[in-house]
C-alpha cells in the first residue's frame, strides 16, 4: 500500500504558534515528533516511509522534506497554490507511477492525532484488503465520542460484514447543529468524517474523470507539459474531494475507526488531550502559574507568569503573546485577520 | 536649594518590564522620558541639574548617570548596599560639600508621577523659603482625593500660615484600614505621607545625632575613611528617615501638595492614569484587542494580541509574559518570588 498525506494546510486556529511558513502539521504540539512526522511514523510497518508520498506546497515543501528524510525528496510534491483535496489528490496520483495504478492508496491528513495506534493499523489493513479485493472506494469515519457540531458526519446504511463492521456510507452530512448531532450520536449510524481515504490509484483517476471532468483535463495538461505546471496549476478548479466526488458515489464504503482520533482543531481541544495539573491547568514550556484553574498556559518561548486567570488560554511565542478564553478560541482567526489588516506580515 | 533624589530602589510591582537591573524609576512607562528623568526634570528652574544629587546603588549608577547627564557625575552617589532611606540621606548629607550645609535640601523619591508641575513647584518654594527662614523641617503631604488604605498618613495640627496653609504633623500613621481611612479623608486633617522633605542639610544631621546616634557615628567613620565604605556602609542600621528620625521630632511642619500626584505603585494605578480606548482599555506598544474591557495591554516588545478578555494586566516584554486581574496585581510580587525559588534570575 502507499499513503498520500495532505500537507499543504496553513490554518490560523494555533496562532501564535502556528504561522504561514510553519502550520500546525509541522509542529510539536506536545512535545516530540510533529504531527507530519508523527502521521508517517505511525503507518509503519504497514506502509514503509519508501512507499509514503506527500502532498504540500512550495512555501513548505523544504521544511516536510527537512522532517521526513526517509520519504523519498521526488515523493515530496509541492503545489505551486493550494486548489483543495480533490487536485491534490488527483495531481499526487497523476505523479505516482503509472505501471502501480493497482496499488491501493491511503489518503491522509498530515495533522490529527491518534492515539491507539494498534487500533489505527489493524482498520487500516482491513480497509486496504477490502479496497483491493472488491476495488471498492473506502473512507474511514471516527466513531463519535460526543455529539460535536464541529464535524462533517458520514450517515451509514446497513451492516454488510459483521466481521469487519463494513458498512455503505448512504450520506454525507454537513457540520449539523446541536439537536442534529446529538440525534446522529444517539443513532449509531453516523461516523465523523475524518478525510481518510483508501483506494486503488487507477480506480479514484477514473472517478475523477466521470465527476470532474475539468480537473482531469487540467491534469491531464499538466502531465504532457510538467515545466508549465506553475501556470496550469492555479487553474484547477478549487474544490474538495468530499464535495467533488465522494458525495456524487454510488457507492463509498467505510469502517468504523476507534482509536483516540482527534484532528486537534483548536488550543481547546489540545487542552483536552494534553495532561493537567492539579488545577486542571495545561503547560507547556516555561510556566509560571499561581492560583490558576483551568487554563491552557504555553510557552513556546520566555516564560509565561499568570496569578489568579481561570479557563484562559495564554500562548507566548518569541515575538507574540496571545490571551483568549479556552471557549473562544476558534475566534482567534479575527486576530490573524486584525494583525492582516495592520499589515503585520511578520506574525502571520 | 540643592535636591536629593533618592533612586536606589528595586521594586517588583512593575514586573515584568521593572527587572533588578531595571527598576521602576529607570523605565519609561508613559513614554517619553523615566520617571527619574521627570523628576530631576520637573524641578527646574527651582533647582538646576547642577544642584541636584542623586543617591542610587552600585548596581544602578551607570544608569542613572546615562539617564542624567546633566547632573555632575560626582553627585550621583552609589550606595554599596541598600540600607533604607535615613543611612541613603545622611550620607548623601555628608557627601555635599562641608561649608553648603546651611543649603536648604529637598528630598524626595525618583519613582513619583506629579501632573501639575506648576502647582508642585509653587509649593515647593514655599517650603523652602519655611525650611530655610524658619529652620524648620517641612515634609510635603499629598491631598488625598480618595480613602486610600495603601499609603501613611500625616495627621494635621490646626493652621499656622492661612495665606500658605503651613500646619504642623501631629502625628504619622501607617496605613490604615478603610473605616479608618475614610475617616481620615472626610475629616480633612490628614495628608498621604509622600516621602518628600525640605530642611537645611546641617540641621538633618543634627538631629540625627540626637536620635539616631548609631547611624550617625557610623557616617563619620565612613567620612573618616571612605575607603573602606564598602566594608562600613553595610553595617549602618537600616532604618527609614521616618521612623528613624521624623517620628522623634516635636515639630515637622507640612504643606498640602495638590498637584495630581501618585506613586504609581502597580500597573492598577498607571492604568488609572493613562488615557483609555473606548472599552477602558489602556494599551501600550504593539497590542490588537478584540472585544476586550477594562484591561491593561502592555508590548514593551513584540505584539500583545487578546480577545475577549476582561480586567485584565496581560504585560509582554521580550522573555516573559504576566498575567494577572487588575484588582491582584499586589501579588506580582508571588510571581517574582516564584521564578526567584526556580533559580530564574535571569528574569528578576
Amino acid at each position: 500500500m502507499k499513503a498520500l498525506v495532505l500537507a499543504g494546510g496553513s490554518g490560523t486556529r494555533f496562532w501564535p504558534v502556528s504561522r504561514r511558513q510553519r502550520p500546525k502539521q509541522l509542529l510539536s504540539l506536545e512535545g516530540g515528533p510533529s504531527l507530519l512526522q508523527a502521521t508517517v511514523d505511525r503507518l509503519q510497518p504497514l506502509v514503509d516511509p519508501s512507499q509514503v508520498w506527500v502532498c504540500t506546497t512550495v512555501k513548505l515543501s523544504a521544511q516536510v522534506r527537512q522532517q521526513l528524510p526517509l520519504v523519498p525528496e521526488e515523493q515530496v510534491l509541492a503545489e505551486p497554490a493550494g486548489r483543495n483535496t480533490a487536485p491534490a489528490i488527483g495531481w499526487s496520483l497523476h505523479s505516482m507511477p503509472a505501471d502501480e495504478r493497482d496499488d491501493v492508496v491511503l489518503i491522509l491528513p498530515a495533522d490529527h492525532r491518534i492515539e491507539d495506534r494498534e487500533a489505527f493499523l489493524e482498520t487500516l489493513e482491513t480497509a486496504e484488503r477490502i479496497a483491493r479485493e472488491d476495488d471498492r472506494v473506502m473512507t474511514l469515519g471516527v466513531q463519535p465520542t460526543r455529539p460535536d457540531t464541529g464535524y462533517g458526519y458520514l450517515e451509514l446504511g446497513p451492516l454488510i460484514e459483521p466481521e469487519t463492521g463494513l458498512r455503505q456510507v448512504v450520506q454525507y452530512k454537513e457540520k449539523p447543529d446541536q439537536a442534529t448531532a446529538d440525534r446522529f450520536v444517539e443513532s449509531g449510524d453516523y461516523l465523523w468524517n475524518a478525510g481518510i481515504f483508501l483506494f486503488r490509484a487507477g480506480r479514484l483517476l477514473e472517478l475523477l474523470q466521470v465527476h470532474q471532468p475539468d480537473l482531469a483535463q487540467g491534469l491531464g495538461e499538466i502531465e504532457q507539459r510538467p515545466d508549465r505546471i506553475v501556470e496550469l496549476y492555479p487553474r484547477l478548479p478549487s474544490i474538495s474531494i468530499d464535495f467533488g466526488v465522494m458525495e456524487h458515489l454510488d457507492e463509498v464504503f467505510t469502517l468504523p475507526l476507534d482509536c483516540g482520533w482527534s484532528d486537534l482543531g483548536s488550543w481547546e481541544a489540545l487542552a483536552e488531550i494534553l495532561p493537567r495539573d492539579e488545577n486542571g491547568n495545561v503547560t507547556k514550556g516555561d510556566v509560571v502559574s499561581i492560583d490558576c484553574h483551568g487554563s491552557v498556559l504555553f510557552a513556546d518561548a520566555g516564560t509565561v507568569a499568570a496569578l489568579g486567570v481561570d479557563g484562559l488560554v495564554i500562548v507566548k511565542t518569541g515575538d507574540a503573546v496571545l490571551v483568549v478564553p479556552k471557549d473562544r478560541t476558534q475566534e482567534i482567526r479575527k486576530i490573524v485577520a486584525a494583525l492582516e489588516d495592520r499589515g503585520l506580515t511578520r506574525l502571520l
